[in-house]
């Protein structure tokens, strides 16, 4: 190694999804690929292991283990949510430069985004050179500058699979058990919400309602809704955001929520579909379930989307062949190419433009009413999920009374 | 049909699961068969069909519908929990007599067996030939007389799996988001909670703990337990049954199960996951997360077990034979074959010994502590997921510090 330049270091930061290890193994093989590139230093559960210098030797590693990274779900370095202070800016350049590291790899969200131009802005202040560049990886899909975020799409084809099963468990019950409600991941941004849609095959299937935090409903619009379906279909299969609004910042029923505390001297549970599930079973009389998979959602090895994996691995590698080139800061993008056939190819964009900020649902991805995605959004999302999608043919029995 | 001795009747009730409707196939292909049987009649919606005459023709659904039941979740006749009453006797008896009915075939849990035994007893009761041959289905693997219920190796399967994904992502949080509860169906009995432990591979995989309701832990001990991983872990992941007790009869926290009520009147929400969530928070300063995927454990296709599917579709064929050798009533059960490959037969058993008893777990089953299944339970419950388990080879770094 002795033409190399310096050494590399890789994090990984906030929720884990199924594909941002097959990122971490295209940063990691493409790495292996390039004599610039010293020791590769993984950082033990992010930006924290810089901190605290706990780095793990990743050119040691087994190949098989650095291939197996590809298809193994969460987050093989360790994760965190730290947020970098001023306090902390003469500890980061120090173990940089004692380490000589100057290529860095942030696998996240939004807030790594930030973190990493933080990182950019200290060496670049420093006079210390420093390449950063930035790997997307998010459920809630609302970073900027690129067509969608790694990790969105294999969540999405869970939350498709999750709603059809179980909105065919609702149909069976009918009318003694009617009202389903799959709470869905999303604070503030609903794409992972309207992937619900994607389960619909025919009119009248599963779900009939989507409610995203972008469209805010009111609460007898809401029960209005529900009590037209199920007029209709005498049941009703629900796909609600965990941050579902009933007017613009204003969560539903949030003036609902449980003011006391329970007997250790912590607010009692009762998010959105807590609460829609009391409103309906109380206006409407109606047995309403909840289904919370909650982490399981970025978590779901078995619904990943080939086409995430893959190309959250092609992303790894553009990252440090950026860096390379001798880019000092960015994020690597997807942006999806004309045509008929899905593809997209690997970008960059600089990081100012991306950190801080939140890309939510465009208002031409939900209709009217608030309550469905349009067919913009499932044209937007269905190629995502990859082949094969739905990943098998259910069927439904004729209703030929005697 | 010249020759048809009589018609048959096909119900499913209780909880759907992804094998019953390959039972019904195995029911309705193996009833095609036989030119003893005339029509083919589906209940809709279990024992209400037939009280209300709504029967679905199903010599008339094309075959490929039929064949398609073997992978489709969920229950395509409609099902439903209602209660038979001495009120319903005669008009079940019209019913039958009307329609000629002279096989009745009842797929389902405890509740049916039930069903199944009165219908079995009013007939007899009343000089009417009727062959009543019960089909065992049930996730929470509660019936006595089979060796495990159809239903329960899917659900198991999928228990196992989102444990084990969910476990990777609550490793990778480590210590800022160390606990992970996956709350798992089974009020009484804890066959499904159990087979968590499926997803351990290696020694420290989670999860780390196991609790069913059939042995009771106290909640300093259980306190002690989630301490006791944490150090070691640094994380911890708990498979907890909804029914877990803290003494014989006594559900875990149920004094402190939420009294309020609703805006609407109803009780809130809050239960034994909740509670021990809450419990550890305050006892243990730790963050605690839920997955409850509910009503997902008995409808994920994808998690269906291809020995399940197998074994639900064959007992549907062995009840229509076992009713046309002039039984009268029974449930049909599997027995495991002695020897080292797994292999379950057929067989019959009378409903007299089924009916209104719950198999819990065995004593043998879970470890002195309370908190592990044992290894008999692991080499009972294994097999029964089929191949390929796991579905897929994970890796983890190897911590080489520099």
């Amino acid at each position: 190694m002795a033409k190399a330049k310096g050494n590399l270091a890789i994090g990984q930061s906030g929720g884990p999804t199924v594909a941002i290890n097959s990122s971490l193994c295209g940063v990691i093989q493409e790495a292996l690929a390039h004599d610039e590139i010293g020791e590769i230093y993984g950082m033990f559960r992010g930006i924290q292991g810089l901190l605290s210098d706990q780095f793990i030797d990743l050119r040691r590693q087994s190949p098989d283990v650095i291939k197996g990274l590809r298809r193994t779900p969460s987050a093989a370095l360790g994760t965190g949510r730290y947020k970098v202070t001023p306090r902390d800016h003469e500890r980061i350049l120090d173990v940089l430069k004692a380490r000589n590291i100057r290529y860095v790899h942030y696998i996240g969200g939004n807030d790594s985004a930030d973190t990493s131009l933080k990182l950019h802005k200290l060496a670049a202040d420093a006079g210390y050179e420093l390449h950063v560049i930035a790997v997307p990886k998010t459920v809630d899909n609302d970073l900027y500058g690129t067509d969608h975020c790694p990790g969105y799409p294999s969540a999405a084809r869970f939350v498709a699979t999750a709603l059809r099963d179980t909105g065919r468990d609702t149909e069976a019950m009918g009318p003694a058990s009617p009202v389903k409600i799959l709470e869905i991941m999303g604070r503030n941004a609903g794409w992972l919400t309207a992937a619900a849609a994607l389960a619909r095959e025919e009119e009248g299937d599963p779900p009939h309602l989507v409610y995203v935090p972008e469209r805010p409903v009111s609460v007898e619009r809401l029960v209005d809704d529900v009590q037209r379906c199920y007029k209709e279909h005498e049941h009703v299969v629900i796909a609600m955001s965990e941050g579902a609004q009933e007017a613009p910042g204003k969560t539903l029923g949030e003036e609902y929520a449980p003011k006391e505390v329970d007997v250790f001297g912590h607010r009692m549970k009762g998010g959105v579909s807590d609460y829609v599930a009391a409103l309906l079973r109380g206006r409407l009389g109606l047995k309403v379930r909840l289904d919370q998979p909650n982490y399981l959602q970025r978590s779901f090895m078995l619904c990943a989307s080939p086409i995430d994996l893959e190309e959250a691995y092609r992303i790894g590698k553009k990252a440090v062949q950026e860096a390379l080139t001798g880019r000092i800061e960015g994020m690597v993008t997807l942006t999806r190419d004309p045509g008929p056939e899905y593809h997209c190819s690997a970008g960059i964009a600089s990081l100012e433009g991306i950190a801080n900020r939140e890309k939510k649902l465009p208002p031409g991805f939900m209709n009217e009413d608030g309550n469905w995605p349009t067919n913009a959004f499932l044209a937007y999302a269905r190629p995502l999920l990859g082949e094969p999608w739905p990943p098998s043919s259910y069927v439904r029995l004729t209703k030929l009374f005697v």
